[in-house]
C-alpha cells in the first residue's frame, strides 16, 4: 500500500529579501531537513512584512498543505508583526505565553526594554510553543503552522526541535548522476526513460563548468529499487551518448 | 505628485529548489537588478514543474503585478515545461519561432539532437524575444510576463538585455547602519522614529556576529532628504542606548 505523501509550504517573510538587500539561505534548509524526515515541500512564497499579505498568504496556503512553516517577523520590534498576523488568519486573541515570558524576564533590563522583549511572549491563543535550543524566547505552532525566527542559526535550532514530532511520509530518495553532455544530445533517450517509469521524476539541470556544458540528471521517488534500475538506464543513455558518467551520487 | 510604484513577482520554476538540491540565486539577483531600475519585487514564489501549478500562478500573479519574471524549465528536455504552461495560461497555441530556431540551427547537430533543441525554439503565439547575450536560444516575453533561463549566468545575461525597455517607477533608496545592541533596546526609539515617517520603511534585522548580538536598522524609501533626517534619527537613538552607530551606508 502507498504512503500517503506529507506535504509542506515555506513562507520567507520579510521585506530584505524582496529587496535583495539579504539573501535567503532559509529555505533550502528547511527543505533539506524536512526532506529527511518525510515531508515534501511543494512551495515556498517569499512575503513582505505587510499584514493584509501575511494574514491571506497563511490563510490560503494552511488550507492547502498539511504544514507551512513561517521564518521571520517574530522580533521585539514594531517590524515584527508575524504573531498578530497569525492570530488574526486564526481569528484569535494574542495572549502572553507564561513560558515564553519566564525565559525573557531571566535576562534581567530596564522596563522598557523589557516591555520590548515582551512583545516576544505574544502568541496566538492555543499555540503551544516551539522550542528554541538556543536560549532565546521560542516560536510557536498553531494547528498545522509552525511559527520560526528569520535568523538562520534560530530557525535551525528551533526547526531541529521537531525532529520525530511531526506527521511522515515516504522519505524521497534521489539518485544523481553528471555528464558533459549538452541536455539536447540526451533529452530523447532521457525523455524514454521518464515515459517508462511513470512516479519517478527525472529531472534534467544543464550547468556550465570550467568552460564546458553538462547537466545533471537527478531522479527522485520512494522506491529505490526503481530508482536505482532508473539510474542504470541513465547511464547507459550517457555512455551511448558518447560521454563518461560521473560523480554517481545516492541519497 | 507621486509616482506609481512599478511592481514585479518572480516566479522560481522548478524541482530542485524545492527539493534543496540547489541555493536558489536568482531571486537575489533579479531583486537587485529589478531594484535599480525602478520595479519593486513583492512577492516571490518557488514553485515545481507541474503543469497545473504553474499555469495558476502565472494566470494569478499576472493579474497582480505589473511585471511577472519566471526562471528555469525551458530548456531542451522533457521536463522543461515552462512555455507550453505559459501557453496554456493566455490561452495561445506554441508556435516556432523563426529567430530561436536560426540561432539554434547554426550550430550543427544529428536530427534528433536538433529535434529536441527545437523544442527552445517554442514560444507561445505572439510572444516577442528576450535576448540572450550568451549566445543561446533567447527567452521570451508575452504581455507582463518575462520567460528566462534557470542558469543563474544566463538568467542574468537576458536580464541585463531588458534594461531601459521596461516602465519604472520611482527608485526605493536606502540607509543603514547598523549597532552592536540587541534589538529590544532600541526598539521603543524605532518605534516612535517610524511613527513620525509614514510611507518609509523602517526595519531591524538582528544578527549574530564574532559572539555578539547586533541589528541592521534599514531605511527605505524614495525620498533622499526624508531617509537623510531619518538616518540621523535612528544614530541618534542608538547613541542614547549607549552605543555606537558603525557600518552606515547609503544607497
Amino acid at each position: 500500500m502507498e504512503q500517503r505523501a506529507v506535504t509542506a509550504c515555506v513562507l520567507i517573510i520579510g521585506n530584505e529579501i524582496l529587496s535583495g538587500r539579504t539573501q535567503d539561505v532559509n529555505l533550502n534548509h528547511i527543505a533539506l531537513t524536512l526532506g529527511g524526515w518525510g515531508i515534501q515541500v511543494r512551495e515556498a512564497r517569499v512575503i513582505p512584512d505587510i499584514h493584509s499579505v501575511i494574514v491571506a498568504t497563511v490563510n490560503e496556503t494552511r488550507a492547502v498543505y498539511d504544514y507551512v512553516f513561517t521564518t521571520g517577523g517574530i522580533g521585539p520590534t514594531h517590524d515584527d508583526i508575524t504573531a498578530d498576523c497569525i492570530a488574526e488568519a486564526f481569528g484569535v486573541d494574542l495572549v502572553l505565553h507564561p513560558e515564553i515570558a519566564s525565559r525573557i524576564e531571566k535576562r534581567p533590563a530596564p522596563p522598557d526594554v523589557m516591555a520590548s522583549r515582551m512583545r516576544m511572549a505574544r502568541v496566538p491563543e492555543g499555540a503551544t510553543l516551539v522550542d528554541n535550543p538556543t536560549g532565546g524566547p521560542q516560536g510557536f505552532r498553531i494547528e498545522n503552522v509552525f511559527v520560526m525566527a528569520g535568523i538562520p542559526a534560530v530557525m535551525q535550532a528551533m526547526l531541529s526541535s521537531l525532529e520525530g514530532k511531526l506527521e511522515r511520509g515516504p522519505v524521497v530518495l534521489s539518485r544523481s548522476v553528471t555528464a558533459y553532455l549538452g541536455e539536447s544530445q540526451i533529452a530523447g533517450a532521457l525523455r524514454d526513460i521518464q515515459a517508462r517509469y511513470p512516479g519517478v521524476d527525472l529531472g534534467s539541470y544543464p550547468f556550465f563548468r570550467s568552460d564546458r556544458y553538462g547537466t545533471s540528471l537527478v531522479i527522485r521517488g520512494t522506491e529505490e529499487e526503481r530508482l536505482d534500475t532508473m539510474l542504470e538506464e541513465v547511464k547507459a543513455a550517457i555512455i551511448a551518448a558518447g560521454e563518461t558518467p560521473q560523480d554517481v551520487r545516492k541519497q
